[in-house]
């Protein structure tokens, strides 16, 4: 059973792995969602949060777990979206009886309190950007040191809502009472700005007897309003001493949690190559399909693989038989008008064909024609991955595949859509040659202003 | 340009390699065809064999090249229909100064006539199955050395029509009075009986400098009334000896004709591994595609840089750079009623869905909802292509695949949909390990007589 919705692309996704095992499937759906194909592409689905709105019904965990125990489902899968990070819904699952698809409670309630995480890093060896409760005079120290500062107001919501480069007494005074007037008390939390950063993750694998592998790393540097837009594993023109280190440092964290089933460890590299820890992500990415593409490992059969108690080599997943073939790309085609900033659009699909062919997956949620796309959710209508031998070559297989795209009744964009006119996406990509690059393609697009655009890991240099 | 249609599914491979290079590309389609979609997918639509019918507009070899001279059209793609294997198609090209994607006219012209291209690979070395003109006693003798024999009445045709096995002299008789009917003379041709044997064909590449390369090879053995339903490659449980031999005899023979650009050459392996040329394919296959996914070589892309004069070592494509990965299988979902013997249907597609998703690539037609699907043409409606790390995987991708589709308005099956009631795809593949059990599969058809289902490589044990 697949708990998550999102746009219902990870359900649907979760699905075929679980239909290639031979698993039979369960969906759960709102009631705004009863036409929605994830329900379809289930051997069963039931109607939860009755009465709800559409958002709260997909976290309704009481509704979950009884769909769990009246239909005798042995395994919950959370997705990506929701509940995925959520310590107390793996533990509903635990105390109802049901496999969670994902590590234990314990360890998602860690990796989601980033104050906690940041700390296991710290002892597993890994540099977090310097950072403090942030008095006055430490920030000003700090700003003395290292250069430049980064505030958040709140460091715990992982989000790290940047306020301002603090170089000066009265930005400190301003975040300060934002702080006090958001919270109720003026904690902030100061750190080390880097500029024009990667972000480089990488995909960990850990099974129930304390073996951990990783796949290579993704670079996701290309952001849009904080979400990562266009994904590329493996990350390119990357030291491969850098990457080592990355690898090495996201098993070492992985091992000392006993990290099970697949997750995320996010760095930053600054220009100097220097990089920085920022958080974990317990669960399937979005992104983790180029992963999957150049390593032919299934991501999702290896979580159901291990979750029921099966061990890595057992898999065949050593870390001496993981290696990288290729290169693959990721873009999502979503409901959004690039005229107009990126604004969702809703309505009905009336004429929908996808590029295709050698070098394109697709996966996609509710993308048909007929489809009734509701201002309810998530606005992404497929995600493309193109892969080839290298860099150039999946590139130009993406720029053609999203060329091919014929949608009409919604307006869509799509990730390449921002690059400058008269460039094709290949073009852009050269673009982009290493360390925050990127920004310099963001800056250049003419429908969204540099601030709305701005990714956020650089985002503290605007 | 691409002068072939086919399904349009060939013009429309084309002119995505086309795209992804930066080639413009042009389309014929005849009168019949205006709304299809290999027309939408080239940058520009001609229309050829105007008043002709719709095959026969197709071969209007003086329309094409019309439309090459008029439109300033650097070099024609032959496809893999129609046209692609005729050498006065390929002279007229080089006639009228456009470059003919594929090799010289004199390598067609060699390869296909059939009784040539059985010379030149005893020449090479290779072994054909013992076949002579057959009098009477030279059958005999044949059929007292080497067991059953089979008699065509022309060979020259490459499709080896099989009339009889010859064991009694009466049934000689009759083939010969059938011969003198169909082709105003007696001549027979013999061949060996070669019992369940598997079809294994060697993709080969060479370049206007002399070096060939393979791309291993193909399992083509599960077909249907002659035509090839299901391609895997690698050949699975493939005698690692016998493979080597088999790639060596495909160069060789490619070497001693200078064969450029794309070919395949074919082979039957009986069931003590001994290995019998069949034919040399001087054309991109339908089946093309299983060898990209496992080599991560675009074949389109290396023709067209073939032909515009590129060495292969100048692409990349040395023999020890080309290396498997994994296994692909290839099945064709078409507009044929498999509870009607696999007739083929017509008229308007209502719902098309397809499947996709990690491991699954498309290769599409007309196949969208609002196509119109004529009775001119081939019932192709999509490739469906399932990659996985082992045949295994492969197959469970492919079977949850063509599980997905959802087409309405007209009949469709799938090369899978023969299997036996109650086992999956998987299954079948599973029934299949080697030499010859493909027949048990097609015999298990309830759909189909055994005759109508039987593979043209195992059609003399009928």
């Amino acid at each position: 059973m697949c708990s998550s919705r999102l746009s219902g692309e990870i359900a649907i996704r979760v699905f075929r792995a679980c239909t290639e095992l031979g698993i039979r499937t369960v969906a759960v759906y709102s009631e705004q969602d009863t036409g929605q194909m994830h329900r379809q592409k289930a051997d069963e689905a039931y109607l939860i949060g009755k009465g709800l709105p559409p958002v709260a019904a997909y976290l309704h965990i009481p509704d979950i777990i009884k769909v769990a125990k009246d239909n005798g489902v042995d395994a919950i899968h959370p997705g990506y979206g929701f509940l995925s990070e959520r310590a107390e819904f793996a533990q509903a699952c635990s105390d109802a009886g049901v496999m969670f698809v994902g590590p234990s409670p314990e360890t998602v309630r860690k990796m989601g309190d980033k104050v906690e995480a940041r700390s296991l890093a710290i002892n597993a060896g890994m540099i977090r950007p310097p950072q403090n409760d942030a008095q006055l005079h430490v920030v000003l120290r700090l700003a003395h040191y290292s250069g430049p500062v980064v505030l958040f107001l709140d460091i715990g919501s992982g989000e790290g809502r940047v306020v301002v480069i603090c170089e000066l007494e009265e930005n400190y005074q301003r975040a300060y009472s934002e702080a006090l007037t958001a919270f109720g008390n003026g904690a902030l939390f100061v750190e080390k700005f880097i500029e024009k950063p990667r972000h480089i993750e990488v995909q960990i694998l850990g099974d129930k007897y304390g073996n951990v592998i990783h796949l290579y790393e993704r670079d996701c540097s290309i952001q849009r309003r904080h979400q990562k837009v266009v994904e590329i594993a493996p990350a390119f023109q990357l030291d491969p001493h850098l990457r080592d280190r990355l690898h090495a440092d996201a098993v070492n964290l992985a091992r000392q949690v006993g990290y099970e089933n697949a997750g995320t460890v996010e760095f930053l590299v600054d220009k100097h190559g220097k990089h920085y820890f920022i958080e974990v992500n317990s669960r399937l990415q979005v992104e983790h399909t180029v992963t999957e593409e150049i390593t032919d490992v299934d991501l999702v059969h290896a979580q159901l693989h291990v979750c029921e108690g099966r061990s890595l080599p057992e898999l065949g997943l050593k870390q001496d038989k993981i290696r990288v073939n290729g290169c693959a790309i990721q873009c999502r085609v979503t409901t959004e008008d690039p005229s107009r900033g990126f604004q969702p659009d809703t309505g009905r699909i009336e004429v929908f064909r996808s590029g295709e062919g050698m070098g394109i997956r697709l996966d996609s949620a509710s993308a048909f024609q007929g489809a009734v796309i509701s201002p309810h959710y998530d606005s992404l209508l497929v995600k493309v991955i193109a892969s080839g031998k290298d860099l150039n070559t999946a590139a130009s297989k993406m720029s053609r595949a999203l060329a091919e795209f014929r949608v009409r009744g919604v307006k869509v964009g799509h990730s390449a859509k921002c690059a400058p006119k008269g460039s094709s996406f290949v073009h852009t990509l050269h673009l982009l040659p290493t360390g925050g690059g990127q920004r310099a393609w963001w800056r250049q697009c003419p429908a969204a202003s540099p601030l709305s655009v701005c990714p956020r890991v650089a985002v503290a240099t605007m």
